[in-house]
């Protein structure tokens, strides 16, 4: 069932936007929800965002002259209303699909995404960057960054708007502040109530006799200092509102105005629009706006997978298999039980790292700062100066936002804060944005740091446990998605740190694996002995760093010829750090073949498709084995035959 | 000339501190000034900022309970006096020397140093976690944050702030605001220009007056929505204060108070100490104070080498050998006349990174973003996709700090944007904060970009005109300190991306160095000739990434005895891209040695004597070369003896 697109189909550029006679644009809107709710009900998706901006992206693009104005969305999941109004309409059903349209802007994708994203908060930055090349261009064009409250929570924000809002210089830049009082969760932090903060007339009645009241007291600077420096602010306290805070920038600050309604919208855009200074427009809107079931629940339909459009209810197949996510939150709920401690902290996502369960067993040793990955890191290492164990649990791809932190806050001093990497590897349909495939690479590199992967969420568990009880900085890296499937032990093992674990023995071939890739290499171990006669040793290295060397070096001597497996970049990752083992202990001929990312950024799609492209299933460790063993002209033919038949399962 | 220490003689804790009359601390005061000035003009340090803080290192210590209080500062380089008032008054000459006191604070080193320091903006993120985990624990203990205004400008303190400012749980942390209205260099931003805003009574009265107006034009709802939405802020816009900022963020404001002033900051901080609720108070000093020199060129002496106390002039030998960091900034003026493309950026460091002369010749296209490294990236990526080539001058350990931004808005979209990371490599007396020891190893591992670094100061030349005009990211790193002395060439030469040159040829040896390593190969091949007759090749590889593997795989197959260096971790850094291009192209039985710095934090101390101790100079690329060669147990013994009198100078 399409829902009626009459208006939209009309529209193949904003050009045709503009000729719409204003009183159309709400029926516009309503059809643009629908394709939506329908395309995303299909393809999964930024449900909730997207519904909360359909407004938003229609006004713009009325007023503004797109693509030479530029419009920076910040995150860009929001966009939905934006590429069905800027030529994507007819490639909107490939949203999120592997080689169509991105779920965020991108520049390649369209003239009309002046900025690729996928992260918050740069689209102040970015914006402003923009506008001082149009400057010194001379290029009158304009600027507008539309950014959620929950991305301004983030410390890159308001280090945009701070320089935005320099004296020094006159910046033309327009802020749109998106405010639907939640960022992916519900919103945390001095600003958001702050920004939740409004006047009724009586209110100020009252605040106008304390300020006459302030103003009496002036001439009695004689007082005590403290007495003095009290009162001299804390008359004003009560007058801060969420435009001070921008005014503070030196922004000019328009609102709070509804978000849904065109027609005001439009009036003070066109207003704001020919204004040549900072401006500050504060918009209110409803996330799953005009959508029932994401109103109700806009956190779970923040991004959501396919549902049934009538109902909302996700059409995920039921499945008892949990998700790494899952086994993690359970874990911690469990250690937390027996280890006071524990303490749990969330860069503002409780569900998408699994946290809701230990927020609600302990909510006084759960910290959701927001998004703040910087700050949630270097929070935690001032909780691990007191003798807690804070498990920082941010997804591999925004932990990019805190390197920093990690090293400079937590591993000069050994300070025992543990990192879970919710999303390590190939996250599927988010895209190059937000594959986590750096951070092998990035914490191996980093002194006194301990790196794990488990191979099933059965080790999750027992890594969990072993994280919690060392004494020093420690990395658990982990999948997006459903675990193996492996039954669940009941207790818990503390593993030695360092120690890998030898899952198949053969003299031919040694498999170094790492983490979700522990179960290809013993898929392609037992395809090679089927198939080719060839018995490799499959190793479960468990540990990036450090290297289990006791175990590999024997190995690595005898057999010689080494494949490396890792849902990460091979620059610099776990199969270099092989090599670097290999090297400094002097073994010369062996034979090493990394798989791996190769080096460059990865795109949108399934999950399982990506890892078949680049080379990381079972298929791939068995014609790497191929290559490496004597007799592979022979063998080669008939095995791809055989791989590809086991890869798709026919 | 010793200045009088009768009153600090006696202090060997805080607790003695306690014991004075308040009366004698302001000669208290002028004793540790005039002990820091002596002590700094011949170690260096930073001088000017903790000349700013004696007052408020004496306050804190004579109101809080230190140590079971926390006192948390803020980059820990205004703590000379604090370092002075708590146990490490006699240690005090070694500030900053090999094996003696650090120039910041550290836990290894005291423990009224609560956390390890030197990077910016950590002290509200620490210091809340502290407070949480005593809220934990129900220690009753404070914690104190004291934050220059210029730290304030990062994202990190507001995402702090924020957290802090939170109202769902309470949380007990005094921020002291020390405004000295300058971070290193003089402040940028919008929050800067706030922090100055003051009050006069005549402002006041006028302010009323438009209150009381406003208060007036309330019912009119109805008029236009644009002009409502103006008038309801404008009127409140001058209103604003500093403390209405940290309002807005639910903290308590006092202030602003004067820093020097002791029985002012004494009493109020007494105050303060009782309430149970965030609290900001607001404190102006002046950086240098009290040491004329620095107060009036407190630029010069916020970071500074050994000088006369009475002049205040340098005492450096004058050479002719200009640094690193002039000739960056010499040739970006001229590389900017020819191309009006060229912008360059800044992190709050325009004299560290010596882009004064740039700012100067082109004020237009010079932007400091403030103490905001990962705004000053995400800015350049806006600059870059409207056709600039921002230069992006970061320090390399402050570089860190965007990392996500490098990948995530300049990588993935490829936009050309120039990274040049002055401090590459070892920094001397800062220490394991500051030393630039990661940035090879993690901008190598990020798709799209290419890493160089100069061998000396004129190819830094050629490497930055082939930056500016290279279609992509693009990245050098030089160490600090002064050049080779090489003559520099009158134009410029554009690399080819991706090519090193062969400095000596020998068939006994292959030395792979890369930036500041190269000279000390060419002499390590020299002594190598000389004494042992052994005959290396010499390459300069210019380029981490690309790696030139048309040169370097005929060398390494035919020579296969290889040594890499580099002044980084050998953690996935240069070596471990020869590894890498090495075992991708099936060479089995080469040897190789990777020098570099191992997987450790490198303690404060000369340059040269930690290359000498970390094996970076031609007497460890002599010793690991005798390692490999086959004779080596006879060569070595005469060698180390000749290599020692070479590294000596004797």
């Amino acid at each position: 069932m399409s829902p009626s697109t009459m208006i939209l189909d009309t529209i193949n550029s904003p050009d045709d936007l503009k000729k719409l006679k204003r009183v159309v644009l709400p029926d516009l809107a309503e059809e643009i929800r629908n394709t939506i709710v329908n395309v995303v009900s299909d393809s999964g998706g930024h449900l909730a965002s997207s519904l909360g901006a359909v407004e938003l992206g229609i006004a713009l693009h009325y007023v503004f002259d797109t693509p030479r104005d530029k419009i920076l969305w910040d995150v860009g999941h929001q966009t939905y209303a934006h590429k069905l109004l800027t030529g994507r309409r007819q490639l909107f059903p490939t949203l999120r699909r592997h080689g169509g349209l991105s779920g965020f802007t991108k520049r390649s994708e369209s003239p009309y995404d002046p900025f690729t994203t996928g992260h918050s908060s740069t689209s102040i930055s970015a914006g402003l960057g923009i506008a001082c090349a149009k400057r010194l261009k001379e290029d009158s064009a304009k600027v507008v960054a539309v950014i959620g409250d929950g991305s301004m929570t983030a410390g890159l924000a308001y280090e945009g708007l701070n320089q935005t809002g320099d004296t020094h210089k006159d910046k033309d830049l327009i802020v749109i502040l998106n405010d639907n009082e939640m960022s992916i969760s519900h919103n945390v932090g001095a600003i958001s109530s702050l920004l939740s903060r409004t006047f009724s007339a009586s209110k100020l009645q009252s605040l106008r006799k304390e300020f006459g009241e302030f103003l009496k007291s002036l001439p009695r600077i004689g007082e005590n200092v403290y007495q003095f420096a009290k009162r001299s602010e804390e008359s004003f306290k009560t007058f801060v509102t969420p435009g001070m805070l921008f005014e503070a920038f030196n922004f000019e600050y328009f609102g709070p105005i509804d978000g849904h309604n065109l027609d005001h919208l439009i009036d003070i855009l066109k207003n704001i629009k020919t204004m040549d200074e900072p401006v500050l427009l504060h918009v209110i809107t409803k996330k799953g706006k005009g959508y029932r079931q994401a109103e109700d629940n806009p956190v779970y339909f923040h991004g959501v997978g396919s549902f049934d459009v009538d109902t909302g209810i996700c059409r995920k197949k039921t499945t008892n298999v949990p998700t790494y996510t899952e086994v993690f939150g359970n874990t911690m709920v469990a250690l937390a039980e027996t280890n006071p401690h524990i303490i749990a902290v969330t860069a503002a996502m409780p569900e998408g790292t699994g946290l809701v369960p230990f927020a609600k067993a302990y909510p006084e040793r759960f910290f959701d700062v927001g998004i703040a990955e910087q700050h949630g890191v270097t929070f935690a290492a001032g909780m691990a100066t007191e003798g807690f164990r804070p498990v920082v649990a941010i997804y591999s791809t925004f932990l990019q936002r805190a390197y920093d932190q990690i090293l400079h806050d937590v591993c000069i001093e050994r300070l025992p804060v543990v990192f879970a990497l919710d999303r390590g590897g190939i996250v599927g349909e988010d895209g190059p944005t937000h594959h986590g495939l750096f951070d092998v690479s990035f914490l191996r590199t980093i002194p006194n740091m301990v790196v794990m992967a488990p191979r099933d969420e059965n080790e999750l568990r027992h890594m969990l446990a072993t994280a919690v009880q060392h004494d020093g900085p420690i990395a658990i890296r982990y999948p997006r998605g459903r675990g193996t499937g492996v039954d669940l032990d009941d207790g818990f093992r503390i593993l030695p740190i360092g120690k890998g674990e030898i899952m198949e023995h053969g003299d031919d071939l040694l498999i170094l694996a790492i983490g979700s890739s522990v179960d290809e290499a013993v898929c392609a171990a037992a395809l090679l002995r089927q198939n080719h006669h060839i018995r490799a040793t499959v190793v479960n290295a468990r540990f990036v760093k450090p290297l289990d060397d006791e175990l590999i070096l024997p190995l690595a001597r005898s057999i010689r010829k080494i494949i490396t497996v890792e849902e990460n970049t091979i620059q610099g990752g776990f199969g270099s750090a092989i090599l670097e083992l290999i090297s400094d202990h002097g073994i010369q001929d062996a034979e090493i073949r990394r798989l791996g990312i190769q080096d460059l950024f990865v795109e949108h799609g399934p999950q399982d498709l990506l890892r078949r492209k680049y080379k990381l299933d079972a298929t791939a460790i068995v014609q790497a084995a191929l290559g490496l063993t004597a007799d592979r002209e022979a063998a080669l033919h008939s095995d791809l035959q055989k791989a590809n038949r086991y890869a798709t399962g026919r």
